[in-house]
């Protein structure tokens, strides 16, 4: 079986042995995959990655033992829970502690001819989503997750740092959800691709103080958290959408003085993505910058990791 | 009039011009005052600060335009609101952005013969409450602060770390407020006073990981922040109490991966302090390490600042 294959920063396709699914779990064709950041991270080996990356895919079911997902178009949620831990009963599977992460943590990623998951982690892809809107469910459901853990009143502004692949998302998901978002970026091409769902994209030098009661960091950068608690009212709630390897920049003082809130944010729900997706207005065509066969993965990863680039997809 | 001076690190006591209360404010003779950490860090010069510190006090109201103030015992909020502004209207006067702060920020503070506050700022002090444990209702409205932010059902587990006088005061608070409260501290002299309001103490080298869903950082410590994030369960909230200068150390990753809340914390109101203090089940008079006269106040500052002492008094 033919899969992408990372390993003390290089990226390699090789044969490796074809996963056999366990009780419970399915296994599908790679339809589409998408290069996230994190894979680009995985490479670079921020976690002692080794071996099969990609969590961001649209398959087709191959086999299961449930006959409605049979032949279809899925996408699937990444976290691979024990169901039965205090966690996972309370429905917080996605912090189970022994979860497994697809492509990223103790199973085998999506960048391969098959992959397999958990079949209740499976959901079909609505038939007018097409395959290309579809890759972008997990990303998308990352982004919703900010309106399950904050309350966003309609109309609210919002302020997004950040005008990379996940802080377009987000400006859009919000402007959709009827927040009045301001996206705060560094490249005028970006921006006006969120332009395109209702988001006021803006290109500045000087950020502005004390502006918003929500602010979301998807900077990606060490000093997108400072930026982001200065830009928030008193009372405020920060959203840290950004991952960062190392330290970040952060001063306790007007956290504390100004009473913010702050939130760390991840994964979310697919349930939520989906409707988004057939709304269908989501400018995400705009988002690909590049698409190759599985087998070019090399130059798929090099591709994304140039500065500019937004999303990179594979075909299986 | 005698007050208390600092300038460029030094403490003195000095005349300064007699205060003249404006409309709206009373006049105030210091019967005892407290001294802070916060009035430690003004010594440094942390905010440039020049003047007249102080803003832990009981007074006695010397004039007042509301009779019912005159000759009685008083403990004040600090924070001197506009009283106009979309926040003051909201009822955040402590988030004012016009705000004066008593012997903190552009108004002189309570370690002087008399001092000034608005009318609307002094709170009664119940006669069973003696003035050494009045003089506590400012940082006892501190730690109350928590509650009016976090949610902490009755026999809920929260960590306090830090076993310094904020420290002690938020665990003991907690407890009698129904939490199960663990305070993890240094000093086992310290951790048994707020052993006697029922907190449950503990002296250990290594802290337990995400073990607690609400952590309270009152550390004072640049690296207070981080330990309060590993130990706080996913989907957990931890209280920021500490105010350090400088950036303080915060690696991100596990506030997004494990969704955490960090919720910035700083004054509170008095009147839930007030009737904290008349139950009379804080430990307070075990927290007064030394009192002296206003004339001493520079033995007083470098008492404060000696290791180990917790609360040093003022006398009028």
């Amino acid at each position: 079986l033919r899969a992408v294959w990372l390993e003390d920063g290089s990226v390699s396709v090789r044969n490796v042995r074809e996963p056999r699914p366990a009780s419970g779990f399915a296994l599908m064709r790679l339809i589409c995959g998408g290069i996230c950041n994190t894979d680009l991270e995985l490479q670079r080996g921020y976690y002692g990655f080794r071996g099969v990356p990609g969590h961001e895919f649209v398959g087709e079911v191959v086999e299961s033992v449930n006959t409605k997902l049979r032949g279809r178009r899925v996408v699937g949620e990444i976290n691979i829970a024990c169901g039965t831990c205090a966690w996972c009963r309370r429905g917080l599977r996605r912090h189970c502690p022994a979860r497994a992460v697809l492509g990223i943590v103790r199973h085998p990623g999506a960048f391969a001819g098959l992959l397999t998951l958990p079949e209740r982690n499976l959901h079909l892809v609505p038939p007018e989503v097409p395959t290309e809107q579809a890759v972008f469910t997990e990303p998308v459901a990352a982004a919703c997750e900010i309106l399950d853990q904050v309350r966003i009143s309609r109309g609210q502004q919002v302020a997004v740092l950040g005008d990379g692949k996940l802080g377009l998302l987000i400006a859009q998901v919000l402007a959709l959800r009827h927040a009045r978002v301001h996206l705060y970026g560094r490249h005028r091409r970006k921006v006006r691709i969120a332009e395109k769902a209702g988001v006021d994209g803006r290109i500045v030098k000087r950020l502005p103080r004390s502006a918003y009661e929500i602010t979301v960091d998807a900077t990606g950068s060490p000093a997108g958290l400072r930026q982001a608690v200065s830009m928030t009212m008193p009372r405020g709630t920060v959203v840290m959408k950004s991952t960062v390897h190392g330290p970040v920049d952060l001063d306790s003082a007007p956290v504390i003085v100004n009473e913010l809130t702050l939130v760390g944010s991840r994964c979310g729900r697919f349930e939520a993505a989906l409707p988004l997706l057939k709304t269908k207005r989501l400018a995400l065509r705009e988002m690909i910058s590049d698409e190759f066969p599985l087998d070019k993965a090399p130059l798929a990863f090099s591709r994304a990791a140039e500065r500019g680039t937004l999303k990179v997809l594979l075909r299986g």
